[in-house]
């Protein structure tokens, strides 16, 4: 086969995760008689710094063409000061809106040679195997009037929680369709006593529910979801939420797991047509360029993307394969690392995990 | 002293845990020479049964005329699909709104005796001492519009998220006021790389930062906060935040805890005029009448009261350190209790408690 991904290496340790996943994916490539195109485009900081915006047009269009996008990480103290539109997340907000990408998919899964990073106790992690689909192009991210005001008291500010019930039923069916493919349980979080969105939400989730008898649904409230998560994570298999509720649940469930340095991530565009790929770790600018990156939850990105967008499932499963094993076998970056342990650099690991492969 | 209590027992276990600490408040009073008036209020399901509103107008004004408000829980199944309105938590909204209570106090501290209870590994536990400020009238809570509109596509809906900056400035000063009574370390909780009302909340946080130079003051993205609560929570004093986010990690904190059945929590009116104290754990109608509820989280709850609004340090502590021997002394109900280990029941634990005083 014959593929183009756009490669958008990013800030912090974005280059050098991203570098070791073109690596893997150019043994891949051979190992399957493949040909897969690296167009490379510019966003965050790195663009900022040498386009003077977030995100070019070029990288837009250069997406647009391409049956996937890889991405490493933007961001950095350098621009946290800057005006929101040169800020490095506005490229990556940008982004999703200009590629549609309306559903993020953060899959939290416990490696069995990993059970003891994480601060929960190990029997509670045991067999955790959930996923977290969050709406990504609404909510409070997107809705207007977001502005400054003088109201009678002086300076007042507004955002706004704003859905259309269509966009909130896409979301809601992708939860659906997933979660049929697996254990067949869907939790969607919501805040239906207080919000009318959620309330909307709700509603919506009940009016599909028929068209999916396999898909035992339950409603939980987001502050309740936020102690389920630590209370017994096991009891997940699909959760489904608007954007700001899965931007902190899910990052909470990462946590969780205890092991950030190993969550993929991948966003998907309407109708299925693109998706954008990327390590749920962010840019970690502290050790930028220090060969202390872990590559893996890049690797599983890229499983990710050659599973969803590229159709070579197979293929998938040999990467994730090679980064279970190559765990199994004791082999750890620095934030996996127990105290005594040998820490692997960014490089060795890489050239470990072709090898496995 | 003579004080005025007005006492809302609600639904669920929230009669028990209120009549336990009812008890208890009359030893406090004999021990200390005390008179407390005790003045009954309807609130939530109860309410709305017998008055068919889940706030009777009684009931605010009594509470207008105490020193301060005893809550127990509001909410159960029987009333969960009504229209908002004759919903049980609208009342506990509209009594917040109704006297001004700002500032919601979510104190998380980890008990010794019972650092194996939470989910988390005791070595994470060991030393967590921290508080929750959370705004309580503003933000998504109460912005308007909150509504369902007809546009090109359909049904869509807003709700709104607004602050006036008096609102915000008003929070965080309690919280650098609070992080100054403490360990001088103020955590400001936002999401500032998106929302506009964030933007203006850390604005306002660094412009009033150095009228305490005492205090340090860090902010935090909301969705680090998650993370940062599984991941150590040690390292938090106070933390500041908006209306839902507080409402999301608060409970997160709570559960990380492991014994939510333990933790109080008071929400304090404008300039300091009311306090209303209630346990964090909720309504559980699922044991309710069974005595089986933990009355623990109401005792801390009173003991709050009393030094909080009642200006009763004394006796404050007092309670605290009865509660505090009692688990030392290994009384469990049947959410803390280990298997194998006794199980009390309500009332047991309520003479225990009252005897150690
Ligand atoms: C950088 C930020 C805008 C972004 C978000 O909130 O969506 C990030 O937290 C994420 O989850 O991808
Ligand atoms: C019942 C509900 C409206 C309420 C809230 O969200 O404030 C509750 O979760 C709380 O934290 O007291």
């Amino acid at each position: 086969m014959n593929k183009r991904i756009a490669v958008l290496p990013g800030d912090g340790i974005g280059p050098e995760v991203v570098g070791e996943a073109l690596a893997l994916l150019d043994v891949v490539a051979e190992l399957y008689g493949h040909t897969f195109h690296y167009d490379y485009g510019k966003i965050g900081g790195h663009a900022i710094d040498e386009e003077g915006t977030a995100l070019p047009a070029e990288t837009v269009e250069l997406c647009g063409k391409s049956d996937a996008v890889l991405l490493g990480a933007v961001g950095g103290p350098k621009w946290d000061r800057g005006p929101t539109h040169l800020r490095p997340e506005t490229g990556l907000l940008g982004l999703r809106k200009a590629l549609s990408l309306y559903a993020n998919l953060r899959p939290v899964k416990i490696f069995p040679a990993l059970r003891d990073a994480s601060t929960l106790k190990p029997e509670v992690l045991e067999g955790v195997d959930l996923l977290i689909v969050r709406e990504l192009t609404g909510g409070l991210y997107f809705g207007t009037p977001r502005e400054r005001r003088t109201g009678p008291t002086g300076l007042e500010v507004v955002d706004t929680l704003f859905y259309t019930e269509a966009e909130i039923e896409r979301i809601l069916r992708l939860g659906f369709e997933l979660a049929r493919t697996r254990r067949g349980h869907l939790t969607s979080v919501d805040k239906a006593n207080v919000l009318e969105s959620s309330r909307v939400w709700r509603e919506t989730a009940e009016r599909l529910a028929p068209e999916y008898p396999d898909v035992e649904l339950t409603h939980l409230l987001v502050d309740n979801a936020a102690m389920q998560l630590v209370r017994n994570p096991r009891q997940f298999d699909v959760l489904v939420t608007e954007n700001l509720f899965g931007d902190i649940l899910s990052d909470e469930a990462a946590m969780i797991s205890g092991s950030i340095g190993l969550l993929p991530s991948g966003s998907l565009g309407a109708e299925g047509t693109l998706g954008l790929y990327e390590p749920v770790h962010g840019s970690a600018p502290d050790i930028a360029g220090q060969n202390k990156a872990n590559p893996l939850a890049t690797y599983l990105s890229v499983a990710m993307m050659l599973r969803t967008s590229l159709g070579l499932p197979e293929e998938a499963d040999a990467v994730e394969r090679a980064v279970a094993c190559v765990l199994e076998k004791g082999v750890r970056t620095g934030d996996l690392a127990q105290p005594g342990e040998r820490v692997w650099g960014t490089r060795e690991i890489g050239a470990e995990v072709r090898d496995q492969l």
